[in-house]
Protein backbone atom coordinates (compact mmCIF):
# COMPACT_ATOMS: atom_id res chain seq x y z
CA UNK A 1 0.00 0.00 0.00
CA UNK A 2 0.92 3.57 -0.91
CA UNK A 3 1.42 6.45 1.16
CA UNK A 4 -1.45 7.46 -0.76
CA UNK A 5 -3.70 5.14 0.91
CA UNK A 6 -4.70 4.10 4.74
CA UNK A 7 -6.69 1.13 5.93
CA UNK A 8 -9.26 2.09 7.96
CA UNK A 9 -11.46 -0.40 9.93
CA UNK A 10 -15.94 -0.37 8.58
CA UNK A 11 -18.99 -1.66 9.23
CA UNK A 12 -20.66 -3.23 6.21
CA UNK A 13 -23.79 -3.20 5.43
CA UNK A 14 -25.67 -5.59 3.19
CA UNK A 15 -29.12 -6.41 2.24
CA UNK A 16 -29.93 -5.48 5.59
CA UNK A 17 -26.57 -7.79 7.01
CA UNK A 18 -23.65 -5.83 8.55
CA UNK A 19 -20.15 -7.23 9.13
CA UNK A 20 -17.20 -5.87 10.02
CA UNK A 21 -14.24 -5.56 7.69
CA UNK A 22 -11.06 -2.86 6.46
CA UNK A 23 -11.19 -0.78 3.44
CA UNK A 24 -8.60 1.48 1.90
CA UNK A 25 -9.44 5.20 1.88
CA UNK A 26 -7.52 7.93 -0.02
CA UNK A 27 -4.78 9.56 2.12
CA UNK A 28 -5.22 13.47 2.84
CA UNK A 29 -3.25 15.40 5.50
CA UNK A 30 -2.26 19.26 5.72
CA UNK A 31 1.00 20.54 4.16
CA UNK A 32 1.45 24.63 5.22
CA UNK A 33 3.47 26.12 2.47
CA UNK A 34 6.02 28.50 4.09
CA UNK A 35 7.77 31.36 1.89
CA UNK A 36 11.47 32.57 2.66
CA UNK A 37 13.36 35.01 0.49
CA UNK A 38 17.24 34.74 0.19
CA UNK A 39 18.39 38.36 0.99
CA UNK A 40 15.54 40.29 2.10
CA UNK A 41 14.99 37.49 5.46
CA UNK A 42 10.82 37.86 4.62
CA UNK A 43 8.92 35.06 5.45
CA UNK A 44 5.26 34.82 5.14
CA UNK A 45 3.14 31.44 4.46
CA UNK A 46 0.81 31.23 1.81
CA UNK A 47 -1.55 28.84 3.53
CA UNK A 48 -2.48 24.88 4.25
CA UNK A 49 -2.75 23.08 1.79
CA UNK A 50 -5.13 19.75 2.11
CA UNK A 51 -3.10 16.81 -0.22
CA UNK A 52 -2.79 13.19 -0.80
CA UNK A 53 0.94 12.63 0.28
CA UNK A 54 3.30 11.90 -2.57
CA UNK A 55 5.08 13.96 -4.79
CA UNK A 56 4.91 16.58 -2.58
CA UNK A 57 7.82 18.79 -4.12
CA UNK A 58 6.08 18.85 -7.63
CA UNK A 59 2.80 20.01 -5.37
CA UNK A 60 4.73 22.68 -3.81
CA UNK A 61 6.43 24.05 -6.89
CA UNK A 62 3.38 23.53 -8.89
CA UNK A 63 1.55 25.91 -6.98
CA UNK A 64 3.85 28.10 -6.99
CA UNK A 65 4.04 28.29 -10.88
CA UNK A 66 0.12 28.08 -10.96
CA UNK A 67 -0.08 31.28 -8.28
CA UNK A 68 3.03 32.80 -10.78
CA UNK A 69 5.08 33.31 -8.03
CA UNK A 70 7.83 31.18 -9.46
CA UNK A 71 7.93 31.87 -13.54
CA UNK A 72 11.81 31.26 -13.85
CA UNK A 73 13.61 28.10 -13.12
CA UNK A 74 16.34 30.72 -11.19
CA UNK A 75 13.34 32.38 -9.07
CA UNK A 76 13.69 28.63 -6.97
CA UNK A 77 16.53 28.31 -4.70
CA UNK A 78 14.99 24.91 -3.12
CA UNK A 79 11.97 23.29 -1.47
CA UNK A 80 12.56 21.44 2.22
CA UNK A 81 10.20 19.25 3.84
CA UNK A 82 9.60 19.07 7.91
CA UNK A 83 8.25 16.33 9.56
CA UNK A 84 5.86 16.57 12.67
CA UNK A 85 8.34 13.69 14.39
CA UNK A 86 11.89 13.22 13.78
CA UNK A 87 11.18 10.16 15.83
CA UNK A 88 7.58 9.14 14.99
CA UNK A 89 7.29 5.31 16.10
CA UNK A 90 7.74 2.52 13.68
CA UNK A 91 4.92 1.88 11.29
CA UNK A 92 3.43 5.09 11.64
CA UNK A 93 2.59 6.62 8.16
CA UNK A 94 4.96 9.76 8.77
CA UNK A 95 4.02 12.55 6.54
CA UNK A 96 5.83 15.94 6.05
CA UNK A 97 3.48 19.05 7.54
CA UNK A 98 5.60 21.90 6.26
CA UNK A 99 7.32 22.45 3.07
CA UNK A 100 9.92 25.59 3.64
CA UNK A 101 10.63 27.12 0.07
CA UNK A 102 13.33 29.13 -0.61
CA UNK A 103 12.97 31.97 -3.34
CA UNK A 104 15.53 33.81 -4.80
CA UNK A 105 16.43 37.75 -3.74
CA UNK A 106 15.06 39.02 -7.80
CA UNK A 107 11.65 37.53 -6.66
CA UNK A 108 9.25 40.21 -6.53
CA UNK A 109 6.96 39.19 -3.83
CA UNK A 110 4.80 42.75 -3.46
CA UNK A 111 4.13 42.43 -6.77
CA UNK A 112 2.71 39.04 -6.15
CA UNK A 113 0.71 40.27 -3.78
CA UNK A 114 -0.53 43.33 -5.65
CA UNK A 115 -1.74 40.88 -8.42
CA UNK A 116 -3.48 38.90 -6.13
CA UNK A 117 -5.24 41.69 -4.91
CA UNK A 118 -5.85 42.97 -8.09
CA UNK A 119 -7.65 39.73 -9.03
CA UNK A 120 -9.80 40.05 -6.03
CA UNK A 121 -11.37 43.60 -6.47
CA UNK A 122 -11.20 43.12 -10.44
CA UNK A 123 -13.69 39.67 -10.62
CA UNK A 124 -15.36 39.90 -13.94
CA UNK A 125 -11.98 41.16 -15.66
CA UNK A 126 -10.14 37.42 -15.07
CA UNK A 127 -10.51 35.83 -18.16
CA UNK A 128 -8.92 39.18 -19.56
CA UNK A 129 -6.51 39.21 -17.76
CA UNK A 130 -5.74 35.41 -17.87
CA UNK A 131 -5.39 36.07 -21.60
CA UNK A 132 -2.55 38.42 -21.12
CA UNK A 133 -0.27 36.12 -19.47
CA UNK A 134 -1.24 32.88 -21.59
CA UNK A 135 0.44 34.56 -24.50
CA UNK A 136 3.16 35.71 -22.15
CA UNK A 137 3.43 31.85 -22.02
CA UNK A 138 2.85 30.62 -24.91
CA UNK A 139 4.15 33.05 -27.15
CA UNK A 140 1.04 33.52 -29.77
CA UNK A 141 0.70 30.14 -30.67
CA UNK A 142 -1.88 29.82 -34.11
CA UNK A 143 -5.69 28.52 -33.05
CA UNK A 144 -5.18 25.26 -35.30
CA UNK A 145 -2.37 23.96 -33.97
CA UNK A 146 -1.16 21.60 -32.84
CA UNK A 147 -3.46 19.55 -34.50
CA UNK A 148 -5.33 16.67 -32.61
CA UNK A 149 -7.06 13.21 -34.07
CA UNK A 150 -10.62 12.78 -32.99
CA UNK A 151 -9.11 8.85 -31.85
CA UNK A 152 -6.46 10.53 -29.98
CA UNK A 153 -8.92 12.07 -27.64
CA UNK A 154 -11.08 9.79 -27.13
CA UNK A 155 -8.44 6.83 -25.91
CA UNK A 156 -7.37 9.16 -23.70
CA UNK A 157 -10.07 8.44 -20.30
CA UNK A 158 -9.04 4.86 -20.46
CA UNK A 159 -4.97 5.38 -20.99
CA UNK A 160 -5.63 7.76 -17.78
CA UNK A 161 -7.46 5.19 -16.08
CA UNK A 162 -4.91 2.31 -17.05
CA UNK A 163 -2.25 4.41 -15.35
CA UNK A 164 -3.57 4.68 -11.74
CA UNK A 165 -2.18 3.22 -9.08
CA UNK A 166 -4.54 3.88 -6.83
CA UNK A 167 -7.88 4.58 -7.74
CA UNK A 168 -9.43 1.35 -8.10
CA UNK A 169 -8.41 0.45 -4.39
CA UNK A 170 -9.86 3.77 -2.63
CA UNK A 171 -12.20 4.92 -5.27
CA UNK A 172 -11.26 8.16 -4.20
CA UNK A 173 -8.26 9.69 -5.95
CA UNK A 174 -8.50 12.32 -9.13
CA UNK A 175 -5.92 11.74 -11.92
CA UNK A 176 -4.42 14.64 -14.22
CA UNK A 177 -1.31 13.76 -17.12
CA UNK A 178 0.00 15.32 -19.93
CA UNK A 179 -0.53 13.95 -22.72
CA UNK A 180 1.44 13.92 -26.39
CA UNK A 181 -0.31 14.26 -29.46
CA UNK A 182 -0.26 10.83 -29.75
CA UNK A 183 -2.52 10.63 -26.46
CA UNK A 184 0.08 8.79 -24.68
CA UNK A 185 0.05 9.63 -21.00
CA UNK A 186 3.49 10.23 -20.33
CA UNK A 187 3.50 12.53 -17.00
CA UNK A 188 0.56 10.93 -14.15
CA UNK A 189 -0.42 12.38 -10.48
CA UNK A 190 -2.88 11.82 -8.24
CA UNK A 191 -4.67 13.53 -5.71
CA UNK A 192 -8.04 13.69 -3.41
CA UNK A 193 -7.98 17.09 -5.01
CA UNK A 194 -8.70 17.65 -8.80
CA UNK A 195 -6.41 21.07 -8.31
CA UNK A 196 -3.42 19.26 -6.26
CA UNK A 197 -3.04 16.46 -9.41
CA UNK A 198 -2.74 19.32 -11.77
CA UNK A 199 -0.27 21.32 -9.91
CA UNK A 200 1.45 17.91 -9.07
CA UNK A 201 2.02 17.68 -13.09
CA UNK A 202 2.97 20.77 -13.18
CA UNK A 203 5.47 21.19 -10.87
CA UNK A 204 6.88 17.26 -12.69
CA UNK A 205 6.93 18.93 -16.06
CA UNK A 206 8.82 22.51 -14.60
CA UNK A 207 11.51 19.90 -12.63
CA UNK A 208 11.57 18.15 -16.05
CA UNK A 209 12.36 21.66 -18.15
CA UNK A 210 9.31 20.63 -20.61
CA UNK A 211 7.53 24.12 -19.54
CA UNK A 212 6.05 25.68 -21.33
CA UNK A 213 4.32 22.30 -22.71
CA UNK A 214 3.24 24.05 -25.83
CA UNK A 215 2.28 20.50 -27.88
CA UNK A 216 0.92 18.87 -24.58
CA UNK A 217 -2.90 17.88 -23.38
CA UNK A 218 -3.44 17.85 -20.44
CA UNK A 219 -5.87 15.22 -19.41
CA UNK A 220 -8.10 15.50 -16.28
CA UNK A 221 -10.24 12.35 -14.54
CA UNK A 222 -13.01 14.59 -13.11
CA UNK A 223 -14.61 17.50 -13.98
CA UNK A 224 -13.19 21.26 -15.53
CA UNK A 225 -13.19 24.60 -13.31
CA UNK A 226 -12.05 27.57 -13.95
CA UNK A 227 -8.67 27.07 -12.05
CA UNK A 228 -8.03 23.79 -13.92
CA UNK A 229 -8.10 26.01 -17.09
CA UNK A 230 -6.10 28.92 -15.63
CA UNK A 231 -3.33 26.50 -14.18
CA UNK A 232 -3.37 24.88 -18.06
CA UNK A 233 -3.04 28.64 -19.68
CA UNK A 234 -0.22 29.06 -16.93
CA UNK A 235 1.37 25.91 -18.13
CA UNK A 236 0.93 26.65 -22.23
CA UNK A 237 -1.09 23.59 -23.17
CA UNK A 238 -2.71 23.05 -26.06
CA UNK A 239 -5.83 21.02 -24.84
CA UNK A 240 -7.84 19.77 -21.82
CA UNK A 241 -9.04 16.30 -22.22
CA UNK A 242 -11.16 15.83 -19.59
CA UNK A 243 -13.83 12.92 -18.44
CA UNK A 244 -16.43 15.13 -17.08
CA UNK A 245 -18.30 18.67 -17.79
CA UNK A 246 -16.66 22.03 -17.84
CA UNK A 247 -18.41 24.79 -16.02
CA UNK A 248 -19.66 27.94 -17.78
CA UNK A 249 -16.12 30.44 -16.41
CA UNK A 250 -14.28 27.38 -17.50
CA UNK A 251 -15.24 27.52 -21.04
CA UNK A 252 -14.85 31.48 -21.13
CA UNK A 253 -11.35 31.59 -19.77
CA UNK A 254 -10.52 28.81 -22.15
CA UNK A 255 -12.37 30.64 -24.88
CA UNK A 256 -10.04 33.62 -23.74
CA UNK A 257 -6.70 31.74 -23.81
CA UNK A 258 -7.21 30.06 -26.95
CA UNK A 259 -6.70 26.37 -25.46
CA UNK A 260 -8.90 23.70 -26.89
CA UNK A 261 -11.33 22.30 -24.23
CA UNK A 262 -12.51 18.83 -24.73
CA UNK A 263 -15.06 17.65 -22.32
CA UNK A 264 -17.78 14.43 -21.64
CA UNK A 265 -15.21 12.10 -23.29
CA UNK A 266 -17.49 8.84 -23.11
CA UNK A 267 -16.37 5.85 -25.05
CA UNK A 268 -15.89 6.66 -28.80
CA UNK A 269 -17.97 10.42 -28.03
CA UNK A 270 -17.04 13.94 -26.95
CA UNK A 271 -17.71 17.09 -26.66
CA UNK A 272 -15.75 20.02 -27.53
CA UNK A 273 -16.56 23.51 -25.64
CA UNK A 274 -13.52 26.17 -27.32
CA UNK A 275 -11.34 25.93 -30.20
CA UNK A 276 -12.47 22.80 -32.37
CA UNK A 277 -10.24 24.14 -35.14
CA UNK A 278 -7.11 22.67 -33.54
CA UNK A 279 -9.52 18.82 -33.78
CA UNK A 280 -9.26 17.35 -36.91
CA UNK A 281 -12.76 16.92 -38.76
CA UNK A 282 -13.43 13.63 -40.74
CA UNK A 283 -11.79 13.91 -44.62
CA UNK A 284 -9.45 16.96 -42.97
CA UNK B 1 -32.97 27.77 -17.39
CA UNK B 2 -32.07 28.62 -14.09
CA UNK B 3 -29.09 30.73 -13.34
CA UNK B 4 -27.43 27.65 -12.54
CA UNK B 5 -26.36 26.47 -16.02
CA UNK B 6 -25.43 28.25 -19.00
CA UNK B 7 -26.10 27.86 -22.84
CA UNK B 8 -22.51 26.85 -24.46
CA UNK B 9 -22.25 26.16 -28.57
CA UNK B 10 -20.19 23.06 -28.92
CA UNK B 11 -18.94 20.81 -31.36
CA UNK B 12 -20.21 17.54 -30.75
CA UNK B 13 -18.07 14.04 -32.38
CA UNK B 14 -18.99 11.15 -32.34
CA UNK B 15 -18.07 8.31 -33.78
CA UNK B 16 -15.41 10.12 -36.17
CA UNK B 17 -18.62 12.50 -37.20
CA UNK B 18 -18.96 15.60 -35.65
CA UNK B 19 -21.82 18.60 -35.64
CA UNK B 20 -22.48 21.92 -34.42
CA UNK B 21 -24.92 21.71 -30.94
CA UNK B 22 -25.54 23.47 -28.26
CA UNK B 23 -24.95 22.06 -24.34
CA UNK B 24 -26.04 22.87 -20.98
CA UNK B 25 -23.53 24.00 -18.71
CA UNK B 26 -23.15 24.39 -14.99
CA UNK B 27 -22.83 28.61 -14.03
CA UNK B 28 -19.88 29.15 -12.32
CA UNK B 29 -19.02 33.09 -11.21
CA UNK B 30 -16.69 34.47 -8.67
CA UNK B 31 -18.58 36.47 -5.89
CA UNK B 32 -15.71 38.45 -3.45
CA UNK B 33 -17.25 38.66 0.24
CA UNK B 34 -16.30 41.74 2.25
CA UNK B 35 -16.71 42.19 6.02
CA UNK B 36 -17.87 45.18 7.62
CA UNK B 37 -18.04 45.82 11.23
CA UNK B 38 -20.63 47.93 13.17
CA UNK B 39 -19.56 50.85 15.26
CA UNK B 40 -15.59 49.98 14.51
CA UNK B 41 -15.63 50.48 10.92
CA UNK B 42 -12.76 47.70 10.13
CA UNK B 43 -13.72 46.35 6.78
CA UNK B 44 -11.86 43.55 5.20
CA UNK B 45 -12.03 40.66 2.50
CA UNK B 46 -12.24 37.35 3.16
CA UNK B 47 -11.81 36.13 -0.57
CA UNK B 48 -13.18 35.11 -3.64
CA UNK B 49 -15.74 32.28 -3.53
CA UNK B 50 -15.87 30.48 -6.89
CA UNK B 51 -19.44 29.24 -7.00
CA UNK B 52 -22.51 28.23 -8.90
CA UNK B 53 -25.19 31.61 -8.94
CA UNK B 54 -28.02 31.07 -6.51
CA UNK B 55 -29.25 30.80 -3.03
CA UNK B 56 -25.93 33.53 -2.80
CA UNK B 57 -27.32 34.69 0.50
CA UNK B 58 -27.31 31.00 2.30
CA UNK B 59 -23.62 30.31 0.67
CA UNK B 60 -22.24 33.87 2.21
CA UNK B 61 -23.96 32.91 5.92
CA UNK B 62 -22.92 29.25 5.94
CA UNK B 63 -19.29 30.26 4.85
CA UNK B 64 -19.48 32.71 8.22
CA UNK B 65 -21.01 30.27 9.63
CA UNK B 66 -18.35 26.98 8.94
CA UNK B 67 -15.48 29.49 9.44
CA UNK B 68 -17.14 30.43 12.71
CA UNK B 69 -17.00 33.65 12.01
CA UNK B 70 -20.56 33.74 13.20
CA UNK B 71 -22.19 31.61 15.80
CA UNK B 72 -25.39 33.52 16.69
CA UNK B 73 -28.24 34.94 14.96
CA UNK B 74 -26.91 38.67 16.36
CA UNK B 75 -23.43 38.11 15.36
CA UNK B 76 -25.14 39.03 11.44
CA UNK B 77 -26.78 42.67 10.76
CA UNK B 78 -26.97 42.11 7.05
CA UNK B 79 -26.01 40.99 4.02
CA UNK B 80 -26.36 42.79 0.41
CA UNK B 81 -25.08 41.83 -2.89
CA UNK B 82 -23.85 44.48 -5.55
CA UNK B 83 -24.07 43.38 -9.13
CA UNK B 84 -21.37 44.58 -11.98
CA UNK B 85 -23.84 47.07 -13.71
CA UNK B 86 -26.94 47.90 -12.44
CA UNK B 87 -27.74 48.73 -16.30
CA UNK B 88 -26.52 45.50 -17.59
CA UNK B 89 -27.89 45.01 -21.01
CA UNK B 90 -31.15 43.12 -21.35
CA UNK B 91 -30.79 39.37 -21.75
CA UNK B 92 -27.28 39.09 -20.12
CA UNK B 93 -26.91 36.79 -17.11
CA UNK B 94 -26.14 39.35 -14.29
CA UNK B 95 -24.74 37.91 -11.13
CA UNK B 96 -23.50 39.67 -8.13
CA UNK B 97 -19.78 39.66 -7.77
CA UNK B 98 -19.28 41.19 -4.43
CA UNK B 99 -21.27 40.04 -1.27
CA UNK B 100 -21.19 42.78 1.91
CA UNK B 101 -21.86 41.61 5.29
CA UNK B 102 -22.60 43.87 8.05
CA UNK B 103 -21.57 41.82 11.38
CA UNK B 104 -22.45 43.22 15.29
CA UNK B 105 -19.81 45.73 17.44
CA UNK B 106 -19.19 42.43 19.66
CA UNK B 107 -17.97 39.91 16.73
CA UNK B 108 -14.03 39.70 17.93
CA UNK B 109 -12.22 39.45 14.57
CA UNK B 110 -8.95 39.54 15.77
CA UNK B 111 -10.34 36.27 17.57
CA UNK B 112 -11.16 35.05 14.11
CA UNK B 113 -8.06 35.53 12.97
CA UNK B 114 -6.21 34.30 15.62
CA UNK B 115 -7.82 31.22 15.44
CA UNK B 116 -7.20 30.72 11.77
CA UNK B 117 -3.25 31.39 12.56
CA UNK B 118 -3.22 29.25 14.98
CA UNK B 119 -5.11 26.39 12.12
CA UNK B 120 -2.60 27.48 10.29
CA UNK B 121 0.39 26.76 12.88
CA UNK B 122 -1.00 24.08 14.00
CA UNK B 123 -1.59 21.42 11.11
CA UNK B 124 -1.47 18.25 13.06
CA UNK B 125 -4.03 19.48 16.10
CA UNK B 126 -6.97 19.97 13.64
CA UNK B 127 -8.92 16.81 14.38
CA UNK B 128 -8.60 17.92 18.45
CA UNK B 129 -9.72 21.46 18.15
CA UNK B 130 -12.86 20.50 15.29
CA UNK B 131 -13.74 17.98 18.70
CA UNK B 132 -13.35 20.73 20.96
CA UNK B 133 -15.61 23.64 18.62
CA UNK B 134 -18.37 20.15 18.19
CA UNK B 135 -18.32 19.57 21.83
CA UNK B 136 -19.69 23.44 22.01
CA UNK B 137 -22.65 23.02 19.33
CA UNK B 138 -23.77 19.92 19.45
CA UNK B 139 -23.54 19.90 23.81
CA UNK B 140 -22.07 16.22 24.06
CA UNK B 141 -24.57 13.97 22.71
CA UNK B 142 -24.34 10.24 23.27
CA UNK B 143 -22.75 8.04 20.84
CA UNK B 144 -25.67 5.82 20.03
CA UNK B 145 -27.93 8.73 19.44
CA UNK B 146 -30.32 9.32 17.67
CA UNK B 147 -30.52 6.28 15.52
CA UNK B 148 -30.71 5.44 12.03
CA UNK B 149 -32.32 2.67 9.98
CA UNK B 150 -29.96 0.77 7.21
CA UNK B 151 -33.05 1.53 4.55
CA UNK B 152 -32.90 5.25 5.46
CA UNK B 153 -29.47 5.69 4.54
CA UNK B 154 -29.66 3.17 1.30
CA UNK B 155 -32.94 5.10 0.29
CA UNK B 156 -31.03 8.82 0.64
CA UNK B 157 -29.11 8.99 -2.78
CA UNK B 158 -31.66 8.20 -5.10
CA UNK B 159 -33.98 10.86 -3.15
CA UNK B 160 -31.05 13.81 -3.55
CA UNK B 161 -30.77 12.87 -7.26
CA UNK B 162 -34.61 12.90 -7.50
CA UNK B 163 -34.56 16.62 -5.69
CA UNK B 164 -31.72 17.97 -8.02
CA UNK B 165 -33.11 20.01 -10.44
CA UNK B 166 -29.88 21.22 -12.55
CA UNK B 167 -27.42 17.94 -12.19
CA UNK B 168 -29.24 15.78 -15.09
CA UNK B 169 -29.17 19.15 -17.83
CA UNK B 170 -25.71 19.77 -16.94
CA UNK B 171 -23.90 16.56 -15.02
CA UNK B 172 -21.63 19.32 -13.43
CA UNK B 173 -23.68 20.03 -9.94
CA UNK B 174 -22.97 18.79 -6.03
CA UNK B 175 -25.73 18.56 -4.45
CA UNK B 176 -26.38 18.44 -0.65
CA UNK B 177 -29.17 18.27 1.96
CA UNK B 178 -30.41 17.84 4.97
CA UNK B 179 -32.13 14.91 5.57
CA UNK B 180 -34.68 14.66 8.75
CA UNK B 181 -34.87 10.77 10.49
CA UNK B 182 -37.19 9.16 7.85
CA UNK B 183 -34.32 10.25 5.31
CA UNK B 184 -36.77 12.40 3.89
CA UNK B 185 -34.37 15.89 1.89
CA UNK B 186 -36.00 18.70 3.26
CA UNK B 187 -33.62 21.12 2.20
CA UNK B 188 -31.63 20.84 -0.80
CA UNK B 189 -29.10 22.78 -2.36
CA UNK B 190 -26.30 22.55 -5.32
CA UNK B 191 -23.25 24.55 -6.55
CA UNK B 192 -20.33 22.94 -8.93
CA UNK B 193 -18.17 23.28 -5.53
CA UNK B 194 -19.10 20.86 -2.95
CA UNK B 195 -18.18 22.74 -0.40
CA UNK B 196 -20.24 25.50 -1.37
CA UNK B 197 -23.34 23.36 -1.40
CA UNK B 198 -22.72 22.40 2.06
CA UNK B 199 -22.37 25.68 2.92
CA UNK B 200 -25.36 26.51 1.56
CA UNK B 201 -27.80 23.86 3.14
CA UNK B 202 -25.89 25.48 5.96
CA UNK B 203 -26.91 29.08 5.66
CA UNK B 204 -30.33 27.97 4.97
CA UNK B 205 -30.63 25.71 7.87
CA UNK B 206 -29.41 28.91 9.90
CA UNK B 207 -32.07 31.46 8.11
CA UNK B 208 -34.69 28.91 9.45
CA UNK B 209 -33.56 28.66 13.11
CA UNK B 210 -32.85 25.52 12.45
CA UNK B 211 -29.21 25.28 13.44
CA UNK B 212 -27.62 23.11 15.27
CA UNK B 213 -29.04 20.20 12.96
CA UNK B 214 -29.46 17.59 16.17
CA UNK B 215 -30.89 15.41 14.52
CA UNK B 216 -30.58 15.78 11.17
CA UNK B 217 -28.21 13.88 8.02
CA UNK B 218 -26.52 15.65 5.97
CA UNK B 219 -26.32 14.04 2.17
CA UNK B 220 -23.83 14.99 -0.18
CA UNK B 221 -23.16 13.83 -3.70
CA UNK B 222 -20.41 13.31 -3.77
CA UNK B 223 -16.66 11.73 -1.81
CA UNK B 224 -16.09 13.50 1.64
CA UNK B 225 -12.63 15.23 2.42
CA UNK B 226 -12.05 16.59 5.78
CA UNK B 227 -13.87 19.91 5.20
CA UNK B 228 -17.01 18.23 4.45
CA UNK B 229 -16.74 16.55 8.20
CA UNK B 230 -15.63 20.16 9.92
CA UNK B 231 -18.96 22.12 8.34
CA UNK B 232 -20.79 18.94 9.56
CA UNK B 233 -19.76 19.18 12.53
CA UNK B 234 -20.23 23.02 13.14
CA UNK B 235 -23.98 22.46 12.01
CA UNK B 236 -23.98 19.66 14.76
CA UNK B 237 -25.66 16.86 12.42
CA UNK B 238 -25.68 13.62 13.94
CA UNK B 239 -24.21 12.03 10.32
CA UNK B 240 -23.64 12.22 7.31
CA UNK B 241 -24.40 9.91 4.22
CA UNK B 242 -22.09 10.42 0.77
CA UNK B 243 -22.23 8.26 -2.59
CA UNK B 244 -18.74 8.70 -2.53
CA UNK B 245 -15.52 7.50 -0.54
CA UNK B 246 -14.55 9.21 2.06
CA UNK B 247 -10.49 10.33 2.92
CA UNK B 248 -8.52 9.77 5.93
CA UNK B 249 -9.06 12.82 7.44
CA UNK B 250 -12.34 12.82 7.30
CA UNK B 251 -12.80 9.47 8.78
CA UNK B 252 -10.16 10.96 11.45
CA UNK B 253 -12.36 14.28 11.97
CA UNK B 254 -15.47 12.05 11.91
CA UNK B 255 -14.45 9.93 14.90
CA UNK B 256 -12.64 12.97 16.95
CA UNK B 257 -16.38 14.39 16.80
CA UNK B 258 -18.25 11.65 17.27
CA UNK B 259 -19.93 11.80 14.02
CA UNK B 260 -21.38 8.54 11.76
CA UNK B 261 -20.09 8.95 8.22
CA UNK B 262 -21.62 6.54 6.04
CA UNK B 263 -19.94 6.33 2.42
CA UNK B 264 -19.86 4.35 -0.81
CA UNK B 265 -23.88 4.11 -0.60
CA UNK B 266 -24.94 2.37 -3.48
CA UNK B 267 -28.13 0.29 -4.23
CA UNK B 268 -29.06 -1.17 -1.01
CA UNK B 269 -24.90 -1.80 0.30
CA UNK B 270 -22.98 1.27 2.13
CA UNK B 271 -20.11 1.05 4.35
CA UNK B 272 -19.94 3.08 8.01
CA UNK B 273 -16.64 4.54 8.59
CA UNK B 274 -16.99 5.69 11.96
CA UNK B 275 -20.02 6.15 14.43
CA UNK B 276 -21.58 2.66 13.86
CA UNK B 277 -23.40 2.31 17.01
CA UNK B 278 -25.75 5.17 15.41
CA UNK B 279 -26.65 2.60 12.73
CA UNK B 280 -29.35 -0.18 13.80
CA UNK B 281 -28.41 -3.43 12.78
CA UNK B 282 -30.29 -6.45 12.06
CA UNK B 283 -32.47 -8.07 14.99
CA UNK B 284 -31.87 -5.10 16.82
Amino acid sequence: MSERASIAPIVRFSRGESSTDQDLVAAESPLEVWLDQLGTGRRESIGLVMRTPGDDRDLVTGLLISEQIVTAPDDLVDVVFVWPDADAPAGTAARPQQARVTLAAHVDLDAVQATRALDRTSACGMCGRLALQSVEVSGGRAPDTPRLDPDVITRIPDRLRDAQAVFSETGGLHAAALCDLTGAPWLVREDVGRHNAVDKVIGAAFAAGRLPARDQVLAVSGRIAYEIVQKAAVAGVAAIVAVGAPTSLAVEAARAVGLTLAGFTRGDRFNVYTGAGRVRRAGE
